[in-house]
């Protein structure tokens, strides 16, 4: 239904209005977190809290899989004790998550919504790398919707950043909210986006796009991304999360003797950029090492580069 | 210089970013607030702040002019001994003003000027509908800039709203902080605006634009508002300010039985459409009538359409 349906200014700008509609002081005086039910997650969100300390996040479980790769799930024991601990106002997961490229599983997702829908807490689902559009999924996954679920979509990733677009499908409520938060933080999202995607939409161009252009186009850059890292990796101690979507690969390095925010200055003095991977488990309390041992690595670049790039990573690792 | 500008989704955005970055509740826990030197000023501020009772705004004194015109002007006793009483964070006003078309003087924003310096506080000018673009001005005023002045303008003016962009020129400290909230935001403004913009100011086409087909469509509009004005209400106590810019006139009528609210509800059942006056006079504290005898109509709609929507109006008050 078309009520169910707002654009906002780009989806950093859905992720503002939604945090802050759902979470942070409340009217009544109360305090509500978002709870990622998986960390690492998106740094974007990390400062979007109009109150302090908005987050609160569930260590993962880490679960090994062949050629040093590894993928997170989520502890679904420990995301229903925080959540009997804490007032939430929303969960919020990405799939794919940019840092890891990890998509959680159907069965994942299906077990969040039923605890969100039991607990009566919307289920907020970042959907900017994922279908139908631009559909930079290398796994099998599907996607539902439901009334308690607040689906996040962007048409940057369909190479279109600049035009700032987000669309949100949520139930009646909260698209009604977050229209009137568009009226007083923008009058209007931004009409140019809407303008091309609707055309495109009418005429069956997106998908099209989509998967002849789009979706090869990173899946190929994701498969070269793995073989390469394989190749300079071939004696090293370093797992790889397993590059299920977006456009990121996301390295461990459990033995790692400096801490990643380190690693990164030091790579930036030989021109390699990384992201170190602490920035990116908002809401922990606890100190787990692996926080900084962690690199997010943008792997949609050229080969050669990423190649010599990683080459540079493993002399400085080692 | 560049690090002086910023640009935003829009100016509505520039005021949200603005007003909370400079008053509501500070972080070493004190409380601000915007001052409105006059008023009725533009609605769209109204609902920014994310702290209840944001702004606190000065009673303006009236000046009659000839032919049933009138101006506003703002009462400098007043204001001064409000910035004493209160912790004011920023200044803000349009030139010009939509709803009223005011166009405070160049005396006037000189002394608002010196004022905000001397107290070292911001003053914010909103530039929406003033020089260099669109330069919807049918009076004579000069714009100023100093390192105190936040100056913000809009491509919407230019019948771009669809695009939201917003400019704002500031010292360099509000410009880094504006942007580091765009960041958080929106990641960053939509680009399509800028483009643009940016090809039209270096063929010197956008000056040209405003001077030879803006400036004097709104002009033509706003003489033929004021001659059909006066043809419709030549024998009913009503006054209307000065149409000195912007796209709107501001009519007040002393002796009306209802609230302009009521008015509105009235006209409205005879498809109608204005917007009741109270709105606009954000911050006021004192019973003023005056605040419910006014109304703002669009001005720039067909003529036709604006002679029958005053004759009813007419009927409708009288």
């Amino acid at each position: 239904d078309e009520s169910n349906i707002v654009i906002t200014n780009g989806s950093q700008n859905s992720f503002f209005s939604l945090f802050n509609l759902l979470a942070g002081e409340m009217q009544d005086g109360s305090s509500r977190k978002i709870l990622l039910p998986i960390v690492p997650e998106y740094i974007g969100y990390a400062d979007q809290g109009l109150t302090e300390d908005i987050f609160v996040s569930i260590q993962p479980d880490i679960v090994f899989l062949d050629n040093k790769q590894y993928k997170y799930q989520i502890n679904f024991d420990k995301l229903k004790s925080t959540i009997k601990q804490n007032n939430i106002g929303a969960i919020c997961v990405s799939r794919p998550t940019n840092p890891t490229g990890n998509v959680i599983t159907d069965i994942e997702l299906k077990e969040l919504t039923t605890i969100a829908q039991d607990n009566s807490i919307p289920l907020i689902v970042d959907n900017a790398y994922g279908q139908p559009f631009p559909d930079a999924l290398y796994t099998n996954a599907n996607l539902d919707w439901n009334n308690n679920i607040v689906l996040c979509m962007s048409l940057s990733k369909l190479g279109l950043p600049g035009l700032r677009t987000g669309i949100v499908i949520a139930n009646r409520e909260i698209a009604q909210a977050l229209s009137r938060i568009n009226g007083v933080l923008t009058l209007a999202p931004n009409s140019m986006g809407p303008g091309i995607l609707t055309r495109m939409i009418q005429d069956d161009e997106l998908l099209q796009v989509c998967s002849d252009v789009i979706k090869p186009f990173y899946k190929q850059k994701a498969d070269n991304a793995v073989t390469i890292f394989n190749e300079v990796f071939t004696d090293f101690p370093v797992y790889m999360h397993k590059l299920e979507g977006a456009f990121f690969m996301w390295l461990w390095f459990p033995e790692l003797k400096i801490t990643s925010e380190q690693l990164y200055i030091e790579l930036k003095k030989k021109n390699v950029y990384i992201i170190p991977g602490h920035n990116f488990f908002m809401g922990m309390e606890s100190d787990w090492d692996h926080q900084n041992q962690c690199i997010r690595i943008n792997c949609a670049k050229d080969e050669d580069v990423l190649r010599k790039g990683l080459e540079i990573i493993l002399k400085t690792v080692t």
